[in-house]
Parts: C-alpha cells; structure tokens; sequence
C-alpha cells in the first residue's frame, strides 16, 4: 500500500482498487477510545458507574479545561503532519496535506466543548475519530488527492455562551463575529467570549470565515443524542438534514414585595406568571406536535420572604418545519404578554387570585432554520455505511433528520455537508451517564474515514 | 428635670408627675433620620428616586457591610455609656444601668441586616429608635428605675441564611444553637453562620441565651410592611400578634435530557413539574384564604437546550391560623407527589403532554407558630400611643397582627413583648423603594420611648 499510494494517484485507480483500498484502511478501535478517554481527563464531570470512565464531562466551552483539550488537539494534529490554524473564535483548523493542494481541504468537524453536566461522546467522539483519521492515514501512508482536515469548533454547545453553534456560524458569515464575541457567559460571571478567547490564548489572528478557511465538504460524526436508533436497532444513522430552531429570552417584570404581607391580590409575582408560561408553552408544543423546553430560569431578588420581581428564563423551541417554529413563536408572542397581564388563558386562573399585572419582553437570541444536507456529501455517507456495514447494511442504515442543531448546519450553508449518527444508551444525552458502545464509536469513525475519501475521489468525477 | 431626675426615683412620682415627665422626652426627629440614613452608607442598594437617600439596601446578614453597621451600634452605644455585649450568634446587647440593677433590662430591640434588594426602614427604623431612645436619656439626664437596652438580632430576614429570627430563636431556646451555626447561604457559596460570624469578629463568647441574657421584655418598632395603616389613614399600629408561618424546601428531581432529541412524553422534566407546583400552591392559598410564596427557585444544570433534572424551591406559608397552615401542608404533601408523578391534579394536563414521572421530596426548614404578644406590653404601647397621638388618637390608632416575623416573636415565648407599627409607602416592603415618611419614624420612636419608660414604671406596679 505504502509504496502503491506513494507512486500513484487515486484517480487512476479503477473504482475496484479504490474500493478494495478503502476497505482495507482499517480505525483502531482500542486507540479511538483511548483518546476519547484520555481527553477526558480535562473537565471530567459526575461519576455514574464504578469504572474510571464511567463519569461524565463538565468542559465549558473556553475554560481551563478546554484549553487543554485544545492543547492535545494541536499537538497531536501537529505531531501528525497537520499545518494548525485558530482563527478569530478559537476555531482549530488541522489541515493534513494532498497530492495537490489547488482545492480547499474535505473536514471533519465536531467540538470539544460539552454541557456543564454531559457526556463523554458528544462532540467528543466526532474530533477523536476526525484523528483517528488522520493516524489510520499516516499508518498508511495514504496519500489523497486533495488535503484532508479536521476542525474543532468553538462553543458549539451554547452552554456556557447563549448561542450555540456559534463559532461556525460567525465562520459561515450567519452571525457577526462582534455579536459572538460579546456574548457574556450564561452564569453569573463577567466574561465574554473575547475576553475568554484571550484569557486561554486562543484568539486567533486568521479572521473566522469560510474566505480565509475554505471547505470542500464538512462531514460530521456525532452520537445521535436521541432514541431511534436504539429503537430500530440500528447501526449507522444517514442524516439529511437538522430541524428548525429558535432560542428565546423571555423576561417577566413584577414587583418584589414581602411574602407575609402582600395579599395575594397585590402582588405581582413574576415567578407565577412565568411558571404560568412554562407550561402554556408545553401545551403549545403539543397542539403544535414540536417541543418546547426551558433549561435555565434565573429570578430575583431571590429570598424565601420576597415575592420575585423578576424572572428570566429561557426557550428552546424546534420543529421539523419553519413554519411550525414560526407559528409557536406567534402563538408565543400573543399569549405571553396575556399571561403577564393575568389573563385566563391556561383556563386555570379561576381557582388562583388574580393578582397585578407584570410586564413582559420576549428576545429571540439565535435562529436556526431547517436544514437540508449535500446530496453529493448525504451519498458518500450512504456509501460508505453500506460498504462498512457489509451485506447485512440495508437493515442497519437509517436516514435520519437530526433533533440536535451540530456545527454541519453552518457548514452547509458555505459547502457539502452532511452527518453520521450512531446510537446512544436510550437515547440521553445532555446527561452524565450518556454513552455509546466503543464498537459503535468505531462503526462511526470507520464510515466517517470513508466518507471523506470517497469525497475527496468524488471531486474529480 | 436633670437635677430632679437625677436626685428622685421615678416610681415616687404621681402618676402626673410621671405623665408630664414623658411627654417633656421629644424624639430628635433630624437626629433620628440622620442616623437612618448614615449606617445605610454601609450596604447601600438600587437607586429609586433622585434624592441621596433614595436608594434602597443590599445589607445581607454577617456581609462586610453588615460588620460594618454592627461596628457602629457598638460604638455608638458604648459612648451612649451602655455595656455590649455580642453572643455566640453575633446578637449584640447594649445595657443603659438603671438606677436598681437587681432586675433584668427592657430592651428595645430589631435588626441591621436587609433583604438583598430591600428597603432603609425595615429593621433599621427599629434600631435606630433604640439608638435614639439612649440619647433622649442621655441629653436629659433621665434616669431609668431598671436597666434599658437596645439588641441587634443576627441574621433576622433568613435572606442569606435561610431561617428568619433565627439568632433570637437560639436565643429563646427554641432553635438548637448548631442547626443555625450550621446554617449555609442561600446562593451559591460555602459559608456558614459559624464561618461568617467568626470571619467578621462577631462570634461572641457569651452563650446566646435567654438565661444568659435575660430581659424584662422586648418592644420593637416596625414599619408595617403592608398596606393597612395607610390605606385606613392610621398612624400607629400596636401589634398583638403575629401570624403563623412555615418554610419548606421542594426537591424535585428528573431526568437531564436533549431539549432538541427527547420528545415530550420521554421527559421527566423537573421544572415543568416545579411550575405546577408553584401555581399549585396558588390555588391552594386562595381556597384556604392565607399565602403561599415561592422566592427563590434554582435549578441543574441551566443550560438552554438541556430539559432540568432538578429543580429546588423555597415555599414560604402563612395564615393568621395555626390550623390553616397545617391544613396548606396536608395538602401540599398529599398534592406535590402526585403533581410530580404526573397525576392532573392541576386540571390541566389534559393539553399537555404527559411526560415520565419525577421524584419529589419537602422538607421543613422552619416553623413559626402563631404568636400573641403579652398584655403588659400591648398596654404599654396603647398608652404611649394615646399619649404621643393626642386628642384624635382613637382615629389614628389600630390594633393588628402581624404579617411579617420579627424577633418579638421568640423574645414573646421568654419575656413579654409587643410592637409598634408605622405605616409605609403603598404597604411596600422587600422593596429598594421602601419608604416611610421622617414624621411617622419619629412617631413610632416616640411611641416606642414612651412605651418602654412606661413599662420600667409598670413593673413594680
Ligand atoms: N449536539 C448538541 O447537543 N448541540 C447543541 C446544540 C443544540 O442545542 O442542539
Ligand atoms: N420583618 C421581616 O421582613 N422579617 C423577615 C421575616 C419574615 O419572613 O417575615
């Protein structure tokens, strides 16, 4: 093979030797869950089982923790032939060279950020296997024909700070750079992503955009952080696209007054009425057949004795179709202030007094709109899963959309793209004791590896 | 009245003499509000009003600005001649010598420590009356038949350590002295009582205890921190009693999940169950004519687009009767569970789509039973009030109960006791925007001289 790809290129190759190559290019199982778990050892999060890796991950975007994550994801690129770039969001771009190097690199993309209390695959998984890419390419010695790479990205969980999918987004020009940048940390804390970007070194000079850092394709692998693939009994999901989302911040003012004096007719308590919409917006979700969820509510002033006088929370909602986010954000936008104002209109108030009305602002933070992936990129995944599935692949495969937003939205909208699920324990992710099972992690990496030289065989054709 | 005071002993007095000697004791009503204003440099809060001292406070208990105001007292009544002395749950007595000392003093008593966001009157108008009645005695050289004291209680909002009056509860016995060393702050920290009392100096040697520390009685004046003395033109509030409360914590506990990949009916989502519960109590006070209040509400692990496993909320209870707040408990330990299982109790469900089931737990934190001040006090304040009121006194009276908790609470089970109430702003309170006129401070000062000079002379009656 060494001295087969050294001398000869791979569009000479007939189709049969190509694929007889690809087949023969092998991810080493034991390795890839060795980096997975060695990476771990930076922000490693609650322990839910007895053995060493049965912990999860706590690795905010941008803290100490990341920071050495992304210390390992240069050095090991580095160590293994990859020129490294961070650009303006702390993106990491590793590019391996080509045979010719006169087109953008084909990525693999994921992060290395996490939730405050995830898992050790989401995200994770996705850059381990993007170097494990690039070991099996070196071990090989494989040439391709184009360069090859693999990006972390910045923020993508939005944990930390309130966008997520961020710093693609400011790389695909959707979001302006100063608005992530400003973005300050979620909890209390001054931060901003600039100022943390500075404080662990990893402001880059290269501006973030897809001029400065063109893509052929972006394949992403990722856990499927949902059920039905473990339902199906599934291996290997095909996605197709990602559903629409919005982010909201809703805030409710009312007025702090003391708990054993106000009658309940004189308050206005902002936590009522929002604990109010918390629910009305999950009753919208299900006349609508989408979701609706709240994960941070904040209020003040925050004392057992005091009526709060104001609550900020949070709303996620998604659906398969724009027109279904548009519409519960309609049906948001009209009600709410309703409910602020001590309307009936849960058809709950008349056991409850009525008490003075709050007043109501309602931001949408982020906006992702239905994505559709690359049908050229969507048939190397579909290819490459049936060629690594073996006979059996019919049964194995699932074309999915994804109800995760992932980096590969942004991506899309400046080149190819498409992604690779594998199944997760009952679908939980977002959680501790999310986990994928390492054969599958490897079912992953290996369809993954294939797929981006299929691309890169299928740029030329 | 000096050399006279000096060379006579007031219980030789005629009961004429006496009359005429106190209404001759004038308030310094500049003095007064001078000292208000001065401590509240130390903790100063949200600005509502254009004026200097048109700020509200931010002075939590055992904080550096708290130290600083307790520095203060202690010098201000030790060169008001007192002896202070601060015990073992920072509560710091100053005693004026009375002319007999073989009894124990009258004390007028409250406290220094503020809501997070709260008001210049609530606690400090009382103190700062105490400070006001040893210089009325000191400028005219009165000499009281017993001792009089002024106390400052430890911690009395149960804002940052989450038990109300709970230094002059270990004080009267009735809180084990180690669950309130022991108590932690409510946001997040690590701090105890213990820690905080000996990091700012106040950990004193002497016991807190009523045996080592005895009082004649305790009078405290307040503002109302509700709405009834205005709204009924009144000007003084002799307080019989207070009503009852109870303070829970509600633990309910479910499932972190994707908020884009875990469908509705797969969630057991901790804050959709918390927020039928907080509506809950809702109800549950309206049908039983009394208040239920959630004031502070945190929840894991706050990331947008994770669906929380846990959600902790206070729930503060109030009725005027013991039965009634026993009745709210019954019903919330019978209904909660249900709620978190996800029964429809609400009535609500229906549209709602039913998720999995949480798990709950309520704990007690404290109990305040219902409590009637002492007769001997009551009278005391009805005639300083008559007597300071005048010719329309009758109009401008009203006799109440309590909404809030005070001190006088526990002091009542160990000596007798009662409170003067002065109106203020709207009945607003927990509220930088607390406000109560200079002239109703000064009057419920005068009130509060009166009444315990009157009570010195009532005791060997
Ligand atoms: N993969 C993932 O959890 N991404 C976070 C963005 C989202 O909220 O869907
Ligand atoms: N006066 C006052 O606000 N005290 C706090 C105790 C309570 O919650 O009632």
């Amino acid at each position: 093979w060494r001295a087969f790809s050294a001398s000869s290129r791979w569009q000479l190759h007939t189709k049969e030797m190509h694929e007889e190559l690809l087949s023969s290019l092998k991810v080493n199982q034991s390795r890839l869950m060795e980096d997975i778990h060695y990476t771990c050892q930076w922000g490693t999060g609650q322990k839910w089982g007895k053995e060493e890796t049965e912990t999860g991950m706590s690795r905010l975007a941008l803290s100490d923790a990341d920071k050495e994550a992304r210390d390992w994801f240069v050095q090991t690129t580095k160590a293994l032939g990859c020129h490294t770039t961070v650009d303006s969001m702390g993106n990491i771009f590793a590019i391996r060279p080509g045979i010719r190097n006169d087109g953008p690199p084909t990525f693999v993309g994921s992060h290395l950020d996490t939730q405050p209390s995830g898992g050790r695959y989401d995200g994770i998984l996705g850059v381990a296997a993007g170097v494990e890419m690039l070991k099996v390419l070196a071990d090989n010695w494989v040439e391709t024909e184009y360069p090859v790479g693999v990006v972390n990205w910045t923020n993508e969980e939005g944990a930390r700070f309130p966008i997520s999918i961020v710093s693609s987004g400011v790389w695909a020009g959707a979001i302006p750079q100063e608005t992530a940048h400003n973005l300050r940390e979620v909890h209390p804390g001054t931060a901003t992503m600039a100022s943390e970007l500075a404080r662990i070194g990893y402001l880059g000079e290269t501006p973030a955009s897809f001029n400065n850092m063109p893509m052929a394709a972006h394949f992403e692998l990722h856990i499927e952080q949902g059920p039905l693939l473990e339902m199906a009994n599934k291996k290997i999901g095909v996605v197709k696209g990602v559903q629409a989302y919005k982010w909201l911040t809703v805030n409710v003012k009312g007025r702090d007054t003391h708990t054993g004096t106000t009658d309940l007719k004189s308050r206005a308590d902002a936590l009522l009425a929002a604990s109010k919409m918390v629910i009305h917006s999950h009753r919208l979700a299900t006349a609508n057949g989408c979701l609706a969820s709240t994960g941070i509510l904040n209020l003040k002033p925050g004392s057992t004795n005091t009526v709060p006088g104001e609550v900020s929370f949070s709303l996620d909602i998604r659906a398969q179709k724009d027109h279904t986010v548009a519409r519960m954000l309609q049906h948001i936008e009209n009600d709410f202030p309703k409910i602020a104002a001590g309307e009936d209109i849960l058809n709950s108030n008349q056991d409850c007094t009525k008490g003075l009305p709050c007043s109501i602002t309602i931001n949408q933070d982020f906006d992702s709109p239905a994505t559709l992936f690359h049908p050229d990129c969507i048939e190397a995944v579909s290819r490459a899963a049936h060629s690594v599935l073996g006979e059996n692949s019919k049964n194995l495969l699932l074309e999915m959309t994804s109800g995760a937003g992932h980096d590969s939205v942004y991506t899309s909208k400046r080149c190819p793209t498409s992604m690779i699920f594998v199944p997760c324990r009952e679908g939980v992710s977002h959680n501790p004791a999310e986990y994928c099972k390492p054969e599958d992690c490897t079912l992953g990496a290996q369809v993954l590896l294939q797929s981006v030289l299929r691309f890169d065989r299928m740029r030329d054709e």
